[in-house]
């Protein structure tokens, strides 16, 4: 090969800077960078390839439990968006408002908002919908026969962000948001935590993480929610990322938006509602947990490509002869099946040396790559490389009986990862039971490295909202939620680390995105 | 029957008020409503249902002649907008503006944008995305390997609108934009036709909608296009809808965004650039063409449902049989396919009156409608509608004969769809070769009824722009294109009806939405 090829691909490695690795494998795997407008992303394709396997995925469980998709607008006017006092105060500080309706050109012979097309009332660009559909349901629901209902939306929302990340924080991100209604507050209840589920089995099954389920404490609920329910996975500096949440509103929105039905006792009721999200940030989720100082590295039920051919064609009297072999090839894997789908190949035939394009694929992530040439062609092998494997491994296998194991690969491969994430995970998850012991979990060792701590701390909170404070003054640390799992949460009565107050149970407590 | 049978399920009928007509098709059929947002719709999920068969049928078209789907801004700062002149100045009259991006409580205890938080550049919400898409290109690309770009983005757009109607003219609406970057003229031009004999295929197979495709006139071109290709339907009033549109932008976009890259011959040129774009409105074409007094019907391709069950549960000792019987059915129905995909059926187990049941799905239009009841249970029977023909229409067939007719049927009700809508804009498109002849065609008889016209004219042209405007301001007709196909715009030579100038061929006149 011409290429020399540097230690590892990408500059600098996780350990050397964790943050500064993150934004140079969302540049090297060509997942999305940043728009000339600020804190929006241009997702690329194959970033946004991923995002439409997600909501395909997903949007197929959201289908399976009963939910149909709807489309609401992106403006809420501001009256409606004052409704639930709550609510209003959340999202008020990042809200981007719309004032005027018309473009003019002003006297300095510039275009400006033109000041007779002011708008009445200011519209919000929607950094979530409660209080819109809040108001649409209150036309659809007379009594309790239209109950429930069981709406998503696919969208756009905005929300100001003073310190954009790619995917994890932008002004603008799409996601989809779930809005449900029901007669009484346990079905409300018992739909919230269903999604829940949903998120969670297909942050497992799908995104290969693996993910605590619990509650939020008051201080971290959903601005107007009664109840706020999460996913929180580990990704590789050892901080957590909520990957979903699923919010009980209670009749909060019901009530602000007089959402009434005629219940089956004959009397006006207000709904009980709930409202679910996931977005575009699973994606900076996946490259956090997964990604290695090679680049991205797919989970292949995500990955847009599974499988990419690599036809090695320097030689001019060989290249008819690999293209025609690796055409075959593409399509005879194509004609396999992983999990319900075909197999999505690419063969990538540009004419650029070998070593840059392997290298490509490397850093976008593609599960499995196939090199042919024709040498290969003469001995009837492929040459293989799993990328969950180090970049350099190979394994020359006859091509037939490699299309066979495409899909056992791809399994093996997901599960490698799912192993590799909860291997991490559990590792650095520790049960602690002293202040001080605590204190030195997140406190990191060296100046220079910040960043570098324990990881998650399961550990006895009374539930004072006090102690949850100083906390998170002191360490930067928050409680991502109280366990679902009594195995997790430690059923003992304890006492609280900080106050020693008794306690019922451990929390999690990490520092976060 | 307990419910009487009004003599048509919409008031009023396409004959007596096609616009009052229209309206109450979209409510009945439930497909969408007006928000509280003005000009913003509520897509409801039978309507969202439709756009989401539309999308992915358009989608699998686009992939298969080699795009590629990425995310690009909501927010156009005010000076990108402002960089192709023609572009700015067609769409300045329709633009919402964001122009603060935080909300705060004011004197008077409300909320209003907080003055310390207006943007310094203003931006625009995207009414289309060709210059924030055309400064990303002028980053991707550097040379000629570089290109093609083949991009595509599903997005919502807005354009302030004064006059909205649901589906047809709305201020927010979902669409998907191309957006193709190439190295010469000539392969940009036959992108754009490409692209355009896409929608005119999937407007023929898929929307059951025959179309003329041709070119627009330079008065009605895309702000900032060198060529507006369309394709135009015909509705039930005879009037034209535009169902689609390509546009080859030169390089007046790459000008402005200045997408430049290294040619073949070392030079730096601008690239050629071309974009299309179809919408929701593609929802409302596809009722004004095939719905009718009792409501929408569906073209089978794009119905969420194509088969909806209806077991009569009237009787309390045969309800469980029947119910299972119909689940049954709906099992067998389901494995089977239809253009290349699982039949899609719904059972309606709700507990209301079977006739207002019945009338629900004829007015949303599903295609085939399956009534079984105990007598058909006994006789082993179903009772089968078609929505292509008349409500009370009923074919008894032994069960198993019509699952396996089903897809069939579907087949036979597209076909039958797309040849009746055929039939209507064949014999109301007329030759029209006197100035006479033509305005008497676009007068209307009935002063009552100022919509009734004739239909599409044929008729020849000059190229005067005065002439154009001449016609449109008199008979608010306009010319819809220049035809593509040569039997249409019959390459004789001829003089123009109002001008008596030499004119090349006919273009089509009509009025339009």
């Amino acid at each position: 090969m011409a290429e020399s090829t540097p230690k590892t691909a990408i500059t600098p490695t996780r350990a050397e800077d964790f943050a500064e690795w993150y934004q140079q494998v969302v540049r090297a795997a060509d997942l999305a960078e940043n728009s000339d407008v600020r804190g929006c992303m241009v997702i690329k394709p194959w970033g946004y390839g991923i995002w439409e396997k997600i909501q395909r995925q997903l949007d197929a469980m959201f289908k399976a439990t009963g939910h149909k998709n709807a489309y609401f607008p992106l403006f809420i006017p501001l009256s409606y968006f004052e409704k639930e006092a709550a609510h209003v105060e959340g999202f008020a500080k990042e809200c981007a408002v719309v004032t005027h309706h018309r473009l003019e050109v002003g006297a300095d012979g510039k275009m400006r908002p033109a000041p007779s097309a002011e708008l009445a009332e200011p519209l919000v660009v929607r950094p979530t919908s409660e209080t819109i559909i809040g108001s649409t349901f209150a036309r659809w629901v007379q009594s309790y026969r239209d109950l429930p209902i069981l709406i998503n939306q696919w969208a756009n929302v905005v929300r100001w962000e003073l310190r954009p990340r790619l995917f994890l924080r932008t002004a603008e991100f799409l996601w989809q948001e779930g809005h449900t209604a029901h007669e009484s507050e346990r079905e409300a209840i018992e739909e919230a935590v269903q999604m829940l589920e949903v998120y969670a089995t297909f942050a497992r099954e799908h995104l290969a993480l693996p993910v605590y389920r619990g509650e939020k404490t008051a201080s971290e609920r959903f601005p107007g929610a009664v109840q706020t329910l999460c996913i929180e996975a580990m990704v590789q500096d050892r901080k957590a990322i909520q990957a979903g949440t699923s919010h009980f509103l209670g009749q909060n929105f019901a009530k602000a938006s007089d959402i009434k039905f005629l219940a089956r006792n004959g009397t006006q009721e207000h709904v009980w509602t709930t409202s679910w999200g996931t977005s575009t940030r699973l994606v900076g989720t996946v490259i956090m947990t997964h990604a290695d100082d090679d680049g991205a590295v797919l989970p292949p039920r995500i990955a847009p490509a599974h499988v990419v051919v690599l036809p090695i064609t320097s030689k001019e009297e060989t290249r008819p002869a690999v293209l025609e072999a690796a055409t075959a090839l593409r399509d005879q894997i194509a004609a396999q099946r992983y999990a319900d789908e075909s197999i999505r190949v690419e063969i990538d035939q540009r004419d650029i040396g070998g070593g840059v394009k392997n290298w490509e694929w490397i850093k976008r992530g593609a599960p499995i790559r196939v090199e042919l040439g024709p040498r290969d062609l003469a001995a009837g092998t492929v040459a293989i490389s799993r990328r969950d494997q180090a970049a350099k491994e190979k394994t020359f296998r006859p091509s037939g009986e490699f299309v066979a194991q495409v899909p056992t690969i791809l399994e093996d491969i997901q599960k490698n990862l799912y192993d590799r994430a909860e291997q991490l995970r559990d590792s650095n998850t520790l049960r602690i039971d002293s202040k001080e012991e605590f204190y030195d979990f997140f406190t990191p060792k060296n100046k220079d490295r910040p960043e570098i701590h324990g990881g998650f701390a399961l550990a006895h909170w009374s539930g004072s909202p006090e102690v949850e404070a100083q906390i998170k003054e002191e360490l930067k640390v928050t409680i991502r939620c109280i366990p679902f799992d009594q195995e997790v949460r430690d059923d003992q009565p304890g006492k609280c680390i900080i106050s020693g107050e008794p306690s019922p149970r451990r929390v999690l407590f990490a520092k976060s995105y």
